[in-house]
């Protein structure tokens, strides 16, 4: 396959010797050969040195392309724009697409931000700060301004020339929805290009839109925004004000993105992880993100151990009753993570609400139950064939029992609450649920193990 | 927002009131009203039996439009079309897009395929049974093989004509990049719609096209293609066969759906659960998706007991030592799983390539010796504290240091080298690390501990 084939390529290495032996002329016709992606893909394994000479034998606009393709790698693009003066970041975002533009402002600090922005021509400048004023991860804050909309009075013949005059009006190269707006700007529908193209001359703009708009407000969160995309097969999402105007356009190529940003932010959380850190190179910061989980599983660890020292003089008469606190301990996470992350996948997707707390739960009992009892059995037989203690062994699988279960109906339950307290419930899918299962399993089997043994024995 | 304040209204309650309350006209009404995608969410809230009354009340085209949305709910669609008859699922299936109708029929026992498919007319019939040839999951299995081609010879005033004229005869009403190809049906180049609309009605097809192509084989893993997409800000991706002929294109719509599809099969196999589980009804089949890693965790489990076993006589004599086997064991598992899921993350995104093993084997050894300094102080705080016992408390802190810098190389190694081996590296962030770990952890801990312990004190 093309794409990949190209992406695998080591196009890194020879832009590296090129540029190390001062062979500047192969540079630039090699550079010419490759596409910004390319490019782009290139700058992971380069240094922030070749990374800068590149950019700088790049042509403005294809430099601006490059920049735009780094936007996913967040933190290789901000250490290049930091070392740019501010008239060559300038002429680079006169290029970019607005909201392209927005972003690259958006990581530099007020004062240089607004020394680029004074670079700019009037319309650009005011439209880039109207961005940077919305939240990052909102439909404002990666929405497109540039949007083609027409009245819905005028004929397809009309409404052709008046794309093309905005087309160029407003360098809007790719449109595949155009938006019906009334007099006051408010969204009214939408034709696709392709409706647009095939229809009769002739025919009013109204007898051909869709009046059943799909739009978005400019605070809702870009989560929110693919998923919309998604359900209703939107090549182009419109975003309106609090005013129902139309304000911008958010293309599905930008919501692509979003999705991989947020399921890597979901996966990092379930990995208790930072959500950029593949790229990261400070060591300290990586620590950093990872550290918060690491030492609550030490406050976790910590309280096991503390309770298991109420348990000294039984543990020291029987031993065999430490043997499985690792098994119960394990299971018990394992099965808190499933029942959790199902339930955080299906509040994400809504195939689950929290109103279904009830039902949910009580199917997870029932799958606990079952796994339950099938585990038991096969810990029965693990704790008799290594202690040859029936009594031991009837009580250790008789407590993971219990502690299944517990850990079915607290994975199950926890995200929920979260959910209903405007907490986000992915934060029950990682390190945190593990842990608190960790320790009420221990604490579940020693206080069952023992007290049935010594009833037994004493 | 229109669309979640839709998704999340109870159409599901009211439909199921006015079917059990036989007021067909009503419902039939409120169906006229609500759009495909918000009927097929509310089938997730309703019973099978109000789902086919549902579809029996739409016309053709909206049930068809409904079944399409339901792909995404695979079992609720299943269920559903199994209920149909030969007659009906063949009626359905004309009015679809031929990828979908491909999928439906897919669900379908080979039989009963083949009964749905004489239904068919040629074309359609021939087209769906070349679909389900591939793989579900690659570029074949997901395509749509109703595409617009055009050559390069004639101008745009005849593309535009010979474009209307293949809409109106192969039924396809979105397009947003129109194909080039040479007479043998080569794909060589590219034209948008907007492009086209845009340009002068006497150019030629050939200076206006985009000759770069990017294309996916048949073949091609679907992840794969939403990778290219991605990168390459396709909003439509072209399918050759082997001899690079055009035979279908994918659309962002579809590929979105792919995303979310992948997305949640890799949190699932973090999480150690079925991928499609959320919607399942089946509490054997949930519990047996699940079963597999909870006996791994047994048997990891088992080992450690086993291995305890071998320290009887020390256990009852430090029963200390005991207390610390859960947070070495946690401790171990979490930091494996930080290492392994940003190794993963970065192989499927192409941030990291297998060479790179050794740079990020010695980044994730410096994180963890960075991480395992300060647990370990942490923990001999800890330790001491509970225990009172300074020769414990740094064996077991010194324990755990070497203990997180193994799990961290393992989590940085596995994944790597599953796939050079061609495995999927996904396995590695699950319980399969967590439980490797534990063992790992907690044998080294002993060990340590004890012989430590022992040369000490004796």
């Amino acid at each position: 396959m093309q794409g990949t084939d190209k992406r695998n390529a080591d196009f890194h290495k020879t832009i590296k010797k090129l540029a190390n032996n001062q062979k500047i002329e192969a540079l630039k016709s090699l550079l010419k050969e490759l596409d910004p992606v390319e490019i782009a893909n290139s700058f992971i394994h380069l240094k922030l040195k070749h990374r800068l000479t590149v950019i700088g034998l790049l042509d403005v606009k294809k430099a601006s392309d490059v920049i735009s393709e780094l936007q996913e790698f967040e933190p290789i693009l901000e250490e290049i724009v930091k070392q740019m003066t501010t008239q060559e970041l300038g002429h680079l975002i006169e290029e970019m697409d607005m909201d392209d533009a927005a972003d690259v402002v958006g990581l530099l600090d007020d004062i240089h931000a607004n020394e680029v922005l004074d670079e700019l021509k009037g319309e650009d400048r005011e439209g880039i700060a109207n961005l940077l004023k919305y939240d990052h991860e909102s439909a404002g804050g990666i929405m497109n301004p540039q949007v083609m909309a027409i009245k819905k009075e005028i004929t397809v013949t009309q409404a052709s020339a008046a794309i093309k005059t905005i087309s160029k009006r407003k360098d809007i190269e790719e449109f595949y929805v155009i938006y019906v707006v009334d007099e006051y700007n408010h969204l009214i529908g939408s034709v696709t290009l392709p409706q647009l193209f095939l229809a009769d001359r002739n025919v009013h703009i109204k007898d051909i839109m869709d009046p059943d708009v799909i739009a978005v407000n400019v605070d809702t969160d870009q989560e929110k925004v693919a998923r919309v995309a998604k359900e209703y097969d939107l090549v182009s999402v419109p975003v309106i004000d609090k005013h129902l105007r139309l304000v911008g356009r958010i293309t599905s190529d930008d919501l692509m993105d979003v999705i991989f940003e947020e399921f890597t932010e979901d996966l990092g959380q379930a990995a208790g992880t930072g959500k950029e850190e593949v790229l990261e190179k400070s060591i300290l910061k990586a620590s950093g993100d990872r550290l918060p989980w690491l030492i609550l599983g030490l406050i976790g660890g910590g309280l096991a151990a503390w309770v298991m020292s109420g348990y000294e003089t039984s543990i020291s008469q029987i031993p065999e009753v430490a043997y499985f606190i690792p098994v119960v301990a394990a299971l018990g996470g394992n099965i808190a993570i499933q029942s959790s992350s199902l339930v955080v996948r299906g509040l994400a997707t809504g195939e689950l609400r929290t109103m279904d707390l009830f039902n949910r739960a009580w199917k997870e009992l029932r799958i606990g139950i079952l796994n339950g009892i099938i585990c038991s059995i096969i810990l029965f037989g693990l704790a008799f064939w290594i202690t040859g203690n029936l009594l031991i062994s009837l009580t250790t699988s008789g407590a993971l029992m219990v502690v299944v279960i517990l850990a079915a109906l607290v994975g199950t339950i926890v995200p929920m609450l979260l959910k209903r307290g405007s907490l986000d419930p992915a934060l029950a899918t990682g390190p945190f649920i593990t842990t608190t299962n960790d320790i009420i399993g221990i604490i579940i089997y020693l206080a069952l193990t023992i007290s049935v043994y010594n009833a037994q024995v004493g």
